[in-house]
């Protein structure tokens, strides 16, 4: 008997540690670890077997090309297919849903088991492929379904799981594991995920966040030594650039220039993107035609993209042989390919040597991998399968820096002199510069300088690849939202705009001229009725129920529509005549909320959009001493915003004070917000 | 006419132009930076001068002594003596209180133009005298007046900077550039001021912070290029580890261990650190004296730790004449202490030669040095003086990570067999992890991390530093409360406790369980004679207006106190007659906020501190249908938390789930709270 309660105590025990908080890091860090890794070596695996196949039918260029065009094809439409049948939400990037997500909104199917089959399975058919297809955002995808999976699995031994604000909490540090174990970054992926995602960020989060991806990216950094791909746990894309002169100060407006042209090409990179995103969506005979066939598509740009690759072919004057990785790494190699153009390969070049060839410059082939991968990389990521943009992005930006770095190479070709020393040029430092500089443009973070450093293993470049990374934000968030928020628009997902920083209208304008004052309610004398027709006339999740008609006081109940409808049909079959219509409800069988949100109508649009933005919500409330006045959605806040803040119907970036300046001093300014939508309501 | 309203036009816009946000970033950055670089420039000039004097004086001892006595005991006296002149604020770290400001809490004179001064001017002479004091949390509370005023220059052209929401966002960036211009860690530097002074953090900040304290360090170590004292921009205490194998998975044991010992070296320097102040704060005879002569205490500290690091004494078994920058470069150096002790130094050994004793070896060298250095800076940082504790506690890490790394190196006297070759290990990597380790345990921070990094400007030992770091922060945080909270429990300051993770009783208790009921308040009819004694009998500084005094209707006013003092003052001296007081208040004379917080009976204990610690509140009104029926103050929120969480009265920390589980387990769960305070009002 003693025994049986002390085991139970034990066990009780147990369960209450495995509940505990760093074991679900764990296993979060460690499950998304093996994932990540099993992922690398399958793409890797069928990228050889697709080098391979290539290489053994040297002796016949047709057939060659067949293998070259068919292979890739055949794992794209596969891919497409799978998470056509399996789960269309794996398709894309999945950081704009999971944004969306975090913001408090619930999109369904998004984090299931089959989004996370499709979603893997697609992922690493992609990236075996050799097409510009990024690893980063579905992996975000991927590790934010495993966090909730895992979390549901851990509410048998803590109940904390189950709580909504939890669940954010478990989403984010989803995200950071995802971006951090991807390539083996994890305080890049923290920081990344949180600029990504967040518009206010809990630092408890950033701690497990921490924990998590350090966790995650140490098991998988273990991994390739066990496999004997690497001797120790060193970066990704190591890089052996010099370190006592890392750079000197006169090479800054280089970096500079660097930085800003990558703003202006994000911004461009965004904008394309988007406009065949759009001419994808636009209703006409042709979109019709690849909506119904579903897999042609993918076929076309696949079989387009690997022709003009094609080494024997065009492939040979844009270093069509690199894939991504290759790529990269001799991006980021230590040589100045001018010295070396046109005479022998020094030992140690290795895939390098790609990027020569015999009759054109070194800086045409550079040119022209850039231009064609830039329009292929941007058409490539809208393909239906799992894709992101982080990696192909990556590697633009560094062909990029590389140019921009052997251009200095062949206008300094003895290097710059300082303090009577004269020190070479590293192009491979600009390649690093450059990458990092587009890809913070394309997402509008700053945290890729950090992905960068630990992808090199380096941060000798750390202050002129900050400064880059800075001006490439400037332009591009002065230009274009980033490519999260542009997909969000383009799929119409509900969002709410940036309050930009420096507007003194938005602590002028108050949540009583934006509210909907038409408010739609239910008290306890309502009858079914009444229910019935706000049922019809409304499409909200939650019905304020008040006290009593006339008064009109708050309650400060909520209605769950889905508990009422059920019901209300179950109560429909039972009884069919019109009297039981004229019942009152029975309140104690519907999910009431004791607590939602109230704001009074003097509360300042500032503080409403914090509130929104902290607490993820989707309506509050507006009363007036206890009376409920009216309401308001996100719809009304980013209209009211967008108002505010004359920006149309794009994004507040934090930096787009600098384009709204110019527009502020030809318009005149108007304080009067934007009229509130009545279409909520009626 | 026209050309007047053009240039008024232009004026304008320019006035516009220099209110941008980006232009108030770019100066904050340029005048830290200066002060920064100038500080750097008069400390080193001031410990040049100290080693002149005292080499000179070579050829009599007892003279040296003198002067290595008395010279850092001037500075240290004149420090302390300008600080209680002109500012007393100015002594200590400053990162408590700007905590403490950022939850919302309004000290008084802790963001003048007088505590810049006196801080600039004792930090200096602090730093000049070769003390363990550090630089870093002084410098952030510098930073943040610099930055709030600033930005009260900046209202001229902008009236956003008014806001007091905007005054948050202000002061964070202040903090951020702190940090970052303090060694040229920008990075390091946001992210460790986030992690100190935040619990929920706007993203839009962390740009902010990044663009700012990126420009800071730029000019900051631009400034020591010019100055001729680096070639070219490269870390600070820059280090030459070899790259290619940095080191083996099998010394993973020996960084664990670093870790888990500084986590526990960690807690116990706050815990000395807090006896000491604590000691000091007792009355008694000794303290009553030390107090009416403020300077005893400084001196007599002075006198003590320059006697024990007298180099021809006691200080040549302990390195005592390295200086704190001198000593860190040292111990990250690139030899084998062990291997070249005994024999003919080699060339490049430099400042190291210190640690070598001709009769006594190195092992005891750096454990004399760790020790006496251990308590040497726990006592130093109480001196009133402004002073931090992250510099001393980096040396005292590096030094035990250096012990560990000699300590391996004379286990594997031939390095670590790995595939057939054998590596060497480098104890100067052992340091750096050691200086992380035992910062991020002190701080309960994982940024010091980064802030490693980009001091030393070498990341190939990220993965173990990361893990190290993580484990001294599991010990830290389950053992103490971070250093600078703990200095906000000894000296009073207000302060929310954080939530931790996984108490499911957070969503059980609701603010009804714990707020205050019986509120005074002021309706219209309220004459003066009321307001009289509701002033008598209370401390708060706003007063909630009802509408009617029988129903209790939230009329969401409150009222400023100070202005009604000042107002009801000017009363009483125009009016002495009794009758006057039985008046009702002229109510349009008052300050009102018009939104004052409100929160229902039924919003749970984590919303409630969720909402309390990310809008800065102080105290929030609860309502029922309109009602209102009580207040909840940080004060309740406090101890509600603290009961909820069964851990006295100490912070909870990310990690506390793991001293609770213990207790958990030991004793009966109880899932009511602590009964609420009823002082606040009777």
């Amino acid at each position: 008997r003693v025994g049986c309660v002390l085991s139970l105590h034990h066990f009780q025990f147990l369960v209450t540690k495995l509940g505990e908080d760093w074991i679900f890091l764990v296993l979060l860090g460690i499950s998304m670890a093996l994932v990540s890794w099993s992922m690398d070596y399958a793409s890797a695996k069928s990228l050889q077997a697709y080098k391979w196949l290539y290489g053994e039918l040297s002796w016949n260029v047709p057939l060659q090309y067949l293998v070259w065009v068919t292979y890739p094809m055949i794992l794209i439409m596969f891919a497409s297919l799978f998470c056509h049948l399996v789960a269309p939400q794996a398709i894309g990037s999945g950081i704009p849903e999971l944004k969306t997500i975090l913001r408090g909104v619930v999109l369904k199917e998004y984090l299931t088991l089959k989004a996370f089959a499709a979603k893997v399975v697609g992922l690493t058919a992609g990236l075996g492929s050799g097409m510009p297809v990024g690893k980063e955002g579905p992996f975000v995808h991927i590790a934010s379904i495993c966090a909730a999976v895992l979390s549901k699995v851990m509410t048998f031994f803590s109940g904390v799981y189950q709580s909504p604000y939890c669940y954010t909490d478990i989403l984010t540090v989803g995200c950071a594991v995802g971006v951090g174990c991807c390539f083996g970054t994890p305080l890049g992926g923290v920081l990344f995920s949180i600029e990504v995602t967040s518009t206010y960020f809990a630092v408890r989060n950033y701690w497990r966040g921490y924990f998590a991806a350090t966790f995650s990216a140490f098991i998988f950094r273990v991994l390739s030594v066990f496999n004997k791909d690497a001797v120790t746990i060193t970066a990704l894309f190591r890089t052996k650039f010099r370190m006592d002169f890392p750079f000197d100060l006169q090479e800054l407006p280089a970096f500079a220039i660097i930085g800003i042209s990558c703003g202006f090409l994000g911004a461009f990179f965004v904008y394309l993107n988007r406009q065949v995103v759009l001419f994808m969506r636009k209703p006409n005979a042709l979109t019709r035609f690849l909506t119904r066939h579903r897999l042609i598509f993918p076929a076309v740009v696949t079989f387009v993209v690997t022709t003009l690759t094609f080494p024997p072919g065009f492939g040979q004057f844009m270093a069509g042989e690199l894939m991504p990785r290759e790529a990269i790494n001799s991006l980021f190699d230590n040589f100045t390919w001018t010295k070396i153009w046109g005479s022998a390969s020094p030992p140690g070049l290795g895939r390098s040597s790609a990027w020569f060839h015999p009759d054109v410059n070194v800086f045409i082939v550079l040119l022209l991998f850039f231009i064609m991968k830039f329009w292929m990389s941007a058409v490539s990521t809208t393909m239906p399968i799992p894709s992101g943009a982080f990696m192909p992005v990556f590697v633009l930006g560094a062909s990029f820096g590389r140019l921009v770095g052997e251009i200095m190479a062949a206008l300094f070709p003895h290097g710059i002199l300082f303090d009577g020393i004269l020190y070479q040029i590293i192009p491979g430092g600009y390649a690093v510069i450059g990458a990092a500089a587009l890809t913070g443009a394309v997402t509008h973070t700053v945290s890729t300088a950090v992905i960068c450093f630990e992808l090199t293993g380096q941060i000798s470049h750390i202050l002129p690849m900050m400064v880059a990374v800075i001006l490439a934000n400037m332009v591009a968030q002065g230009l274009q939202p980033s490519l999260y928020d542009s997909i969000i628009q383009v799929k119409k997902l509900p969002y709410l705009p940036e309050l930009g920083f420096g507007h003194i209208s938005q602590y002028n304008i108050f949540v009583e001229d934006i509210m909907v004052r038409k408010v739609k309610f239910l008290c306890s004398q309502s009858t079914y009725r009444e229910l019935l027709y706000l049922l019809d006339s409304t499409s909200l999740k939650t019905i304020p129920l008040v006290d009593s008609k006339g008064e009109m006081l708050v309650f400060t109940f909520l209605l769950h529509l889905h508990k009422i409808i059920s019901w209300y049909c179950l109560k429909q079959i039972k009884s069919w005549e019109e009297a039981e219509m004229d019942k009152p409800l029975e309140l104690d069988q519907i999910r009431i909320d004791p607590s939602p949100f109230q704001l009074v109508e003097r509360t300042s649009l500032h503080k409403t959009h914090t509130l929104f933005s902290l607490l993820g919500l989707s309506q509050a409330y507006v009363t007036s001493i206890g009376k409920l006045v009216g309401v308001v959605a996100l719809k009304e806040l980013q209209k009211a915003i967008e108002g505010s803040t004359r920006s149309g119907v794009r994004l507040r970036p934090p930096l787009a004070s600098f384009r709204d300046t110019i527009r502020k001093s030809s318009k005149p300014s108007k304080t009067s917000p934007a009229p509130s939508s009545p279409e909520l309501l009626e």
